[in-house]
């Protein structure tokens, strides 16, 4: 320690496009993956831990937007010569966990994760390089049931989550279909098609006229930079766009399931692809609808264009429908909270032969934000531990013995550690959040008493009473007890203030 | 997907040193982790999380075990050009969060923190380059109370884990007494100080025969490799051993907190920095009896000797006491389980002033293997999921329907996806360690029925009955019920098997 510290002193900070995170928002996600986990592991997922890295071979180019180019990732080169890398997200680390232990897994596969992944991206404003994801994937099974399932799965956990039904809806649709318009339209070279499903993962982004440029000859955004098209005609374009947003569906009224496969089967009539695709979703509609799962909790929507590029079968989204106000009284949309489809490809890298697979990943923070605008936005703080105060040196042991008895009665409670002032320690309990103080002073002492100081409910009063002199004289958030009616004391304190009185 | 494909295919495997894992393994760590963070809670410290990286000049140098140099953590130059590193602790990172964040917090700051570290060292058997530590620190309060809050919590931690009091020890000693006997000895220079220091901290590895020569003029290992000694004389060898084992004590007598205190009252006499230390193992050792915390808990004991060099005040570990059986019968000692102290010097680093620190680190899975290996080894395995198999094709839904019912009682169920054999279905239910399953064949439906085959029972039944014949005939251990009455018979199954009959 001795020689740097003298010579060289570092600057505490957190390096760019990371956080801390402490108390309450930890604890929320917490609870929210206990309650997540909880869904996954009744429909049979077994959770899986991968470590933080994987070679960076293995992970391959499976963004699934490409703007993330491989260089998003962070990378050591191991003393072996090895390249490994922190993982972006958990479904590359399934592929490989699959291909590596394929004969000695039950087939079908199901399993769930939940972690850390990482992006070496440009950090932004509520852009982070480190971030949760928490997925549950089906790995071995092709039909279309497994995407019911999945997709089934996914509303419980959003219901789990406690976001009512009605507030919710699970959206689905199938890439395949595309790949079918594509190719009527006689759409066949693989990196035209693939400039097409890039431009298509954008509608979200940049609306029907931005895309319809990126198909045809090419666009030029806001700062001027340019992107080729995809060099579709007029017809393609049309044709292709159509199959996202069926003519005369205008922003209120939904189209039906049989709208949007009666104008899908006629745009893709004679490719076989397209058939697979409608049939595909046909059987996972009928299955969900035989599951008990209704159009008001999962529903088939064109307008999906979530990861396009990635998915080979199915693609789902789940969005909220809920329009809360936040803290300063704005219309808050919460958005997406996660999606997925099938992706047979992802396994077939390692293994030759393809694999089937369909899962989906939750977007957690975004059901803990939709979560806690549900509690009306007025929700009480978190409450802090009960603080035993520590006024007389040499009391420490008893003080200690105080805040045990409140633990063993199942709250939280902590003592003041040092020797400060009253002042000070009042200071530290209110930092604290605590609701409550426990003062044993000489007075108190001698009587074999304790005051007990109800935090929450004078911080109430004191918004009331005016007069300093008339606070102080009539404390009217304290009161004592023997010491054997502490632990009964502070919990009735306490119960009072959770049942919101 | 499509070029890079054809040309490369990478070989699915894990990084070396690292493992994954799944199912039962991680939910004991989740469950363990959980019972931990409860009473870390419940004492009143918060949870705190950092991210994987932080700065590398952050991170210092401060690992409790010199043999670990600072090459060994995973790098990476951000492309600012400054170099961040994996934290192979949660301490460091602590510090830094308390030096950026110093005038917002409460003082004395206490947090909890849980999650992986990482280590870039040569992978070996059993040894891993990310594993979970689970750390809780008091920053702010320099009191020996706050030294007692710890051990006291840590031995709180250890029983919450399910370790019977008398089955472990928390063994406090402070690394002053040592700095005294030095002073004493007339050895001050720093290099022979850390030297010494370094010695000591492989006691436990080497004994005192070879750390002796490790004080004296050096030791050559069995590799041949030879190590300078700290250049102590024969006085001073005797002198320093001698505060860690007392004369005359055997190992089946344990010295008493008033024998180690006296012995190092005389080995000590006229160093300041001594008394200090005596003084301070004092009142810790006062506030822990007055706490209810007897030494059949935690005791001093002088033979404390790890990471001497990075504490500066008091120093503890737990050791199992227990000695178990494993699965070949050989007996198992878990030792140690966690350990910590006090170390003052941490957060001035950054901030120039020294700001007292005390934690403690657990031993995570050295916990869940003790916890485990309590439960006599015979622990029934975790059961799976029921499973419903699919046998005829187009009743998928039906079959969820099903599982849901299931799920809607609070038991795991899946469903078998794809339509595979009754004999690969059933293979399947044995891999997922299933207890039962529930299977409706075309008999079955016609007659409004299902079968609840109970694979508990018929596995322990199979091992009875030779002739498979009469096994097929009896089938003893599978019965049909009502469509309606699924539920409630699959309920009752399960919990024969859980109850263990």
């Amino acid at each position: 320690m001795g020689k740097k510290q003298k010579t060289f002193r570092p600057k505490a900070r957190l390096p760019r496009g990371f956080k801390d995170r402490l108390g309450a928002e930890l604890v929320a996600e917490r609870e929210m993956l206990s309650r997540i986990s909880a869904v996954y592991e009744r429909w049979g997922f077994d959770p899986l831990e991968t470590p933080a890295f994987e070679y960076t071979d293995a992970l391959g180019k499976f963004l699934p937007d490409v703007d993330r180019p491989n260089a998003g990732v962070f990378s050591v080169q191991d003393d072996d010569d090895q390249w490994m890398s922190l993982r972006y997200d958990l479904t590359a680390p399934l592929a490989r966990f699959v291909a590596e232990n394929y004969d000695g897994l039950p087939k079908p596969f199901r399993r769930y994760q939940a972690g850390p992944v990482w992006r070496n991206e440009k950090p932004g404003p509520g852009r982070f390089r480190q971030f949760t994801q928490c997925d549950a994937d089906t790995v071995g099974a092709p039909g279309a049931e497994a995407d019911a399932e999945i997709c089934a799965l996914f509303a419980d956990v959003i219901e789990a989550a406690g976001i009512d039904r009605g507030d919710y809806l699970v959206r689905v649709s199938d890439r395949r279909v595309l790949d079918g318009v594509l190719e009527v339209n006689g759409v066949s070279a693989a990196d035209q098609k693939l400039a097409v499903l890039r431009s298509l993962d954008k509608l979200d982004r940049l609306g029907a006229d931005g895309v319809r440029a990126l198909l045809g000859e090419g666009r030029k955004d806001e700062s001027g930079d340019y992107t080729e098209g995809a060099k579709l005609n007029e017809d393609q374009i049309a044709s292709v766009l159509s199959i996202f947003q069926l003519p005369g569906a205008d922003g209120d009224s939904r189209p039906s399931e049989a709208d949007w496969l009666d104008a899908w089967r006629k745009a893709i009539k004679g490719s076989e692809v397209g058939e697979q695709g409608l049939a595909s979703l046909e059987t996972l509609f009928a299955t969900l609808r035989a599951m008990g799962f209704a159009d008001d909790r999962i529903c088939l929507d064109g307008a999906v264009v979530r990861g396009l590029e990635y998915y080979t079968g199915s693609v789902f989204e789940a969005d909220l429908l809920l329009e809360t106000i936040d803290e300063k009284g704005r219309p808050v949309q919460i958005g997406s909270v996660g999606g997925g489809g099938r992706y047979d490809g992802l396994v077939a890298r390692f293994k030759g032969t393809a694999i089937p697979a369909v899962g989906v990943s939750i977007g957690v923070s975004r059901l803990i934000a939709a979560q806690s605008l549900k509690k009306t936005g007025d929700a009480v703080d978190a409450m802090g531990p009960v603080v035993v105060l520590a006024l007389e040196p040499g009391r420490m042991g008893e003080y200690q013995k105080m805040a045990a008895e409140l633990r063993a009665a199942g709250m939280r409670a902590e003592v003041y550690l040092g020797g400060s002032s009253m002042r000070a320690q009042m200071k530290y309990a209110d930092k604290r959040a605590a609701p409550v103080a426990v003062i044993e002073g000489e007075d108190e002492r001698v009587k074999g008493e304790i005051t007990i100081k109800d935090l929450v409910r004078g911080a109430a009063l004191s918004q009331e009473i005016e007069d300093n002199k008339e606070w102080r004289e009539a404390q009217p958030a304290q009161f004592a007890v023997k010491r054997d009616a502490l632990v009964d004391a502070v919990k009735t304190t306490l119960a009072r203030h959770q049942s919101g009185e």
